[in-house]
């Protein structure tokens, strides 16, 4: 059945719209996939990657969008690699990031997530996420995507690559950023009824 | 004695900006540095990157200018950090690209620069450089900025950081691009007298 409310998400990541397409639909809230080649800009915040990036994608979706960035922030490693996660998950991999932390006492790390909409006339608005846990010593599971083998959410005893996509959504950053979407987007949406 | 002629050099880093006025000065061409907060896009290709930001610093500057872009590339770890090697240096460092390659077997790498040149007009044109080398052992020397400490060019038996700027200005992969840029520049204005 389809929601009664429908969000445009504009993302190139098909396991990043299926985690957020299931937390939207608790709230009965449709999610629909564009994709677009959009530029992302270079920057230590996410929330400044993601503003950029929901401006450029209502530019060409003229719609109400989402759109989410996500990162590895590792502590021992200065915050590597952050918002450049992605690329390092394509190059050195969790392999690269498990060789880096061999010697290091602190395996202390934070997932965090910014999920950005523009509205129809393009204002822009920011929910976070962020869940801290620690970098395992193995690449654990096949669930997920991106260093979701390595990272461990406290409390937790499993990776998030241990867990389904409906059990990650319980706990995850991108849950939480969404969650915190779909709360004020209803909430809009029923002060306009 | 000032040059005959004059660019705009945009940029926040001191150490490009000493190479590339050192090999200008060779061409009777004034470098002047303009700094300006250009935003950097997300990209595996240098040129797309350096394109953008003179895009952008000839709409701040409304003159004629260049920027310059540089990143490590490294074989047995996919090209990482490549585009991305200011957040790598200032993360994980040259001891972190040692790390990761103490059990590869090659230690091949590609030293590349994009110099792209914005006439008045904001016509963008483009200089490529690239030196190929080996990831040395350890860190080695003083000079330079970057990952120069790590980087032996083929045919030498030290690292960037071991030359003064003056012999790194013979054989390096931004003196390459510079000189491509400053032979292109004298015979525009030859044409123009």
């Amino acid at each position: 059945m389809p929601g009664r409310f429908r969000i445009y998400f504009v993302s190139s990541n098909e396991h990043k719209f299926r985690e957020i397409k299931l937390v939207l639909m608790e709230y009965n809230i449709s999610a629909i996939r564009r994709k677009a080649d959009l530029k992302e800009i270079q920057s230590l915040d996410l929330e400044d990657i993601a503003r950029e990036k929901a401006f450029s994608a209502h530019e060409i979706v003229k719609k109400s969008i989402i759109v989410e960035d996500a990162g590895l922030f590792i502590d021992a490693l200065g915050g590597f690699p952050g918002p450049y996660s992605s690329f390092v998950q394509q190059t050195i991999g969790c392999e690269g990031i498990l060789t880096l932390l061999r010697n290091k006492l602190s395996r202390k790390a934070t997932f965090k997530s910014a999920l950005v909409c523009a509205d129809r006339n393009g204002k822009l608005l920011t929910f976070l996420g962020g869940v801290t846990g620690t970098i395992s010593q193995d690449l654990c599971g096949d669930h997920g995507f991106g260093f979701d083998p390595i990272f461990i959410p406290d409390g937790h005893r499993d990776t998030y690559a241990l867990m389904l996509d409906a059990e990650k959504n319980l706990i995850s950053h991108r849950a939480i950023a969404t969650r915190k979407f779909a709360d004020w987007f209803l909430k809009r949406q029923r002060t306009k009824e």
